[in-house]
């Protein structure tokens, strides 16, 4: 607290990212869903050719060649697509830019912990909506009067997926209010499934993707939207009284040459569902409730001992994996999903920790 | 206007960016102070180093080792600095964090036109203070109850420097109101004089820095600021209520080794400075008045021909300067300072234009 601050800002309960470590090579770092893989070998050459001298130059603050780019993939045109620093930072715009209402904010009490962070921030008062026991998420609770809905698919930190056919209705009904819907997709690409076509049919659905897990790019920073002209002009006049050029000549170079190697990215993602289908054979053989993942990583507890206490005994034996001190998921891990060979050294340490045989 | 916005979007005024032509080539390019120079060959190296499989991880949410870098070349610890993707995002963020109060506040009418735009955004009313006639800055006229003063030293888009010495009672004022002053030294490293020194002196300065001009890399996004902890916090507070990670990994290679070229940087802004002294007399030659600048630009108008007739017939002969059409500087242009063969050839069209003999 500072008698210097803004009112206010000391109420801010800002979010606290996944450590990093900055003796990263001592851990199995699977705490903060990165990719195992490198990015594409295009992605570094384009890198690579864009530090030049042309750095001296501003970046185009449109993100034009990468928003053609974008949408070239998804059968739209730039006009619907808008680029940013990550998709957290397009996650921050469009609060500001569709959720300012009377009404509350709506979106699940378990979901990614930075809703609440943005929500607060712009003076916006939310409504958590309590997933079921299983944490699935009663989408007819959403059917009421409200400023906006945020929901993750697949949600964070659970991993479970929204069957697309029960986001009709929600988005219908917010459609008749004028009310946006933010589909945040940043895991869709390990098997969920896209809301993107319905762009079209849905002038109020805004659907968000990063390329910092799919795409093997955490380190650079890049994200874009999807939507109807009006909510893109809308991200753009948020964007313009905040920072006009939000990504460097880096990071657009990268980004293009990434969603460009198509095959590269189909064959990371794939590695990376197959060895979550295997690491979930391999924390139920040793005991833990694990819930059925689309994303690159796992949501698991065990019945016999206290996730803090695994958390701590895993990071003293190397692997780093996410634990969340809140209610309803205090006795829970989050477990990104690496490679092979690291979810075969978790599940030893695990293994050990427990004191059950190995899978 | 869309009925899916929040309530007020459609009322802000967004900051609109010096133009980036697509095709930068056919011009050149004196609009939006850039450097005319690369940055030194050691960002290159250091930024094809980063470009390597570690791109899959999140950057340094902390920034560490390029706050280290700007501290030790400052004379202040780690703590006492803070870096964002480029002084823009550093202003919004000390907009957001130390300027939300009953008061207004303060900023001279001639300024940086972001500034008008942050506040705004943020929700906070302001007072531009009137600049004289010759667009020097009555300081005195800050010393009223204020919710926090901004100042941009070189001023921009003027060029004038302010005399330290002045800042000293705005700094001491603001102390005791308990409010912030953000000295905004953008383009200080060509001439100014920094109020860094002050930092260990007042709690309630904040100075603002970027790498855009000075070590040219506007196309890299990296400024930074310095102030006692508690600003630094703020500050802190602010970016993780938006986006934990906005400077990637690239762009903190590439600023750290950008600082530790010192040679580098005092032989281009040395080349620039005095490239700058040349251009002002030919301007001064060819009938302009020029404001005496400290900046990496001219601000100049001439007695004989509309300056948004001169933008225009420029623009037309292959340079792109820049015109604000707003009250009080309609009649002038700010030109950037490019090589000596750029100014040769903006004074050579411009002799052209006015019909007048070239210098």
């Amino acid at each position: 607290m500072s008698r210097y601050w803004s009112e206010g800002l000391a109420d801010l309960d800002p979010y606290v990212p996944g450590e990093q470590p900055r003796d990263q090579k001592t851990y199995i770092k699977l705490n903060t869903n990165e990719s195992p893989y490198p990015p594409s070998p295009r992605v570094i050459q384009a890198i690579r050719d864009a530090a030049s001298s042309s750095l001296r130059l501003y970046p185009d603050p449109t993100c034009m060649a990468l928003r053609e780019t974008i949408g070239g993939k998804l059968g739209l045109p730039e006009s619907r697509v808008f680029a940013g620093n990550g998709s957290d930072e397009i996650l921050a715009f469009a609060f500001a830019a569709f959720f300012r209402h009377p009404e509350p904010l709506l979106f699940p009490d378990i979901s990614y912990s930075f809703y609440p962070v943005y929500a607060r921030f712009f003076g916006q008062n939310a409504q958590p909506i309590q997933t079921r026991a299983d944490f699935s998420i009663p989408l007819d609770e959403f059917l009421v009067p409200n400023a906006g809905i945020a929901l993750a698919n697949p949600n964070a930190p659970t991993g479970r997926g929204i069957d697309p056919a029960l986001l009709l209705p929600v988005l219908e009904h917010n459609r008749a209010l004028g009310r946006v819907v933010l589909v945040d997709e940043a895991y869709v690409d390990f098997g969920g499934t896209s809301a993107a076509p319905l762009v079209g049919e849905f002038p109020n659905l805004l659907v968000v993707q990063t390329l910092s897990k799919s795409r093997s790019l955490a380190g650079l920073r890049a994200g874009f939207a999807l939507g109807q002209e009006e909510l893109i002009e809308g991200l753009e006049r948020v964007k313009s009284s905040i920072n006009s050029y939000t990504l460097d000549r880096l990071a657009l170079a990268g980004a293009k040459a990434a969603l460009e190697d198509e095959e590269y990215f189909q064959e990371t993602r794939a590695k990376i569902m197959a060895t979550r289908e295997n690491a979930t054979r391999s924390l139920r053989y040793l005991g833990f409730d694990v819930i059925p993942s689309q994303a690159n990583f796992l949501f698991a507890s065990h019945p016999e001992m206290q996730a803090s206490r695994i958390y701590a005994e895993l990071k003293a034996a190397g692997v780093l994996v996410r634990h969340f001190n809140k209610p309803r998921i205090e006795n829970y891990l989050r477990i990104s999903v690496g490679t092979d060979e690291d979810m075969s050294a978790l599940a030893a340490r695990l293994s050990a920790i427990l004191g059950r045989p190995a899978p």
